[in-house]
C-alpha cells in the first residue's frame, strides 16, 4: 500500500466544507502526497464555470441548474448562511486573517497536480456537460474513485 | 490488513447522502470487496418499514418517530428540499437518467451480501424496535463497527 | 503502520454529530486505540467555555462569536432542531435511555487520554483565543492533523 496517497469525496457544495476539503488536500500535496478529489452531487457546483452556457437540457435539470450556485463564488455556507449573507461575511473575515480564498485554493490544487475528478453519474443527473465546468478536470465514476481509494491511506467524505 | 474490505457509517437520513452511500457500497461489492454499512442516528430512517407498527413507546420517542420519515421512500434531500418537493423531483431526474432508485440500491446491497448493521444505541434513543425496520439487518453497537473498520482499508462517515 | 490509531476531524458543531464523534472516539480508546480528534470550523463551538470572556475582537468575528453556540450545552441538532427545541428533547430521550451526555462524553475522552486538537487557522477565522476554549486542548494546524492521519488506520470526517 502506498502510504502517500489521499482521497477526498467532495459531496457538499457548501463554501465552508469546500474550503476544508481543499485545505486538507493542498496540505497533503504540499507534504508530498498524491491527492485525488472526487466531486459528486452538490460538490459539482464548486466546479461550475460562472460563464458556462447551459445548453439544451431537460426541464427539471434546467430548473436544478438555474437554482444551484453557479461556481465557487456563489456557494453558501452550511451554518449561519442567513439567506446568503453568511458566505460574504465569512469570506471577508478569512481575507482579514490572510486565509486563501476558495478560488486561490482551487488554483493551488491545480498547480500542485491534485487530481480533480468530476463524477459522471452526478453530471448526468444534474445535467452538467464538461464544458460547463472549469478546466483541468477528469471525468469518471465510482469505480475509478474506489480504485484510487484502494491505493490511499486516508480517505475522507466531506 | 485485508485490503478488500470497506465500511461506511450512514449517519445521515437524507435521500441524496443515502444514495451516495449505497452507490459507493454497491460499487465496492461489485468489485469483490466485503462491505459493512453501519446505520446510526438519522440513518436508521432509511431502514424503517413503511408499514411498521410502532408499538408502545415513550411520549418523546413516539413524537420523534411520528415526525421522522418512515422509510426510504419518505426521505428528503439535504439541499433544495423545498419543503419535501425536492426529493420527488430528484427521483424523477434520476429515473430519466437510468440511475437506480434508492430502493433498488438497497435491494442490490442485500443481494450482494453487504452487511447492514443497525446501531442498537441509536435504536434505543429513537425508540425503534427491530420489527419496525426492514429485513436482513444485523443489530450491534459501536464496538462491532470499530472491529469491522480495523479490518478495512476504506472507512467513510456519511 | 500503527493499526491502533484513529483520527476524527470534527467539522460539525451539531449536538448529534458531536455525540457520534465522541462515542466513536471513546469506544476506540476503550478498546486500547490511540485517538486524535481535530476540531475545526463549527466543531470549535463544542469546545467553547460557557463562561469564556470574548476579549477584543474585530467586528465580524465578534458578531460570529455572539451568534454561535457558546459551548457544548448550547449546540443544536442537525435535523428536527425546531428553532432550538430539538436539542433539549433529544437530550431528555438520551438521558431516559441512559446514554451519556455530550459533557460526560467529553470528560471521558479527556480521562482516556484522547488527544483533542483545536485547529488554529479556524480559531483565527472565528476569533477564538485559547482561553475561551476548555482546558486540556492542543493547538495545531492541518499539517499536524495529516501527520496523525498518516499513522492511523481509520480516519473520519464528521
Amino acid at each position: 500500500m502506498d502510504t502517500t496517497k489521499k482521497t477526498i469525496i467532495v459531496f457538499s457544495g457548501d463554501l465552508d466544507k469546500a474550503m476544508a476539503a481543499f485545505i486538507i488536500a493542498n496540505g497533503a500535496a504540499a507534504m508530498g502526497d498524491e491527492v485525488t478529489m472526487f466531486f459528486t452531487f452538490w460538490g459539482l457546483n464548486i466546479l461550475r464555470r460562472p460563464d458556462g452556457k447551459a445548453g439544451r437540457k431537460g426541464f427539471l435539470q434546467g430548473m436544478f441548474g438555474a437554482m444551484m450556485p453557479k461556481g465557487s463564488a456563489k456557494l453558501g455556507i452550511s451554518k449561519m448562511n442567513f439567506g446568503g449573507m453568511g458566505a460574504p461575511l465569512m469570506r471577508r473575515v478569512m481575507r482579514q486573517q490572510n486565509v486563501s480564498s476558495l478560488e486561490e485554493l482551487i488554483d493551488t490544487a491545480k498547480e500542485q497536480g491534485i487530481k480533480m475528478i468530476a463524477c459522471t453519474m452526478s453530471m448526468d443527473v444534474l445535467g452538467f456537460r464538461p464544458e460547463e465546468l472549469i478546466d483541468g478536470l477528469e471525468f469518471a465514476g465510482v469505480a475509478t474513485y474506489l480504485g484510487e481509494a484502494d491505493e490511499a491511506n486516508v480517505n475522507l467524505f466531506i
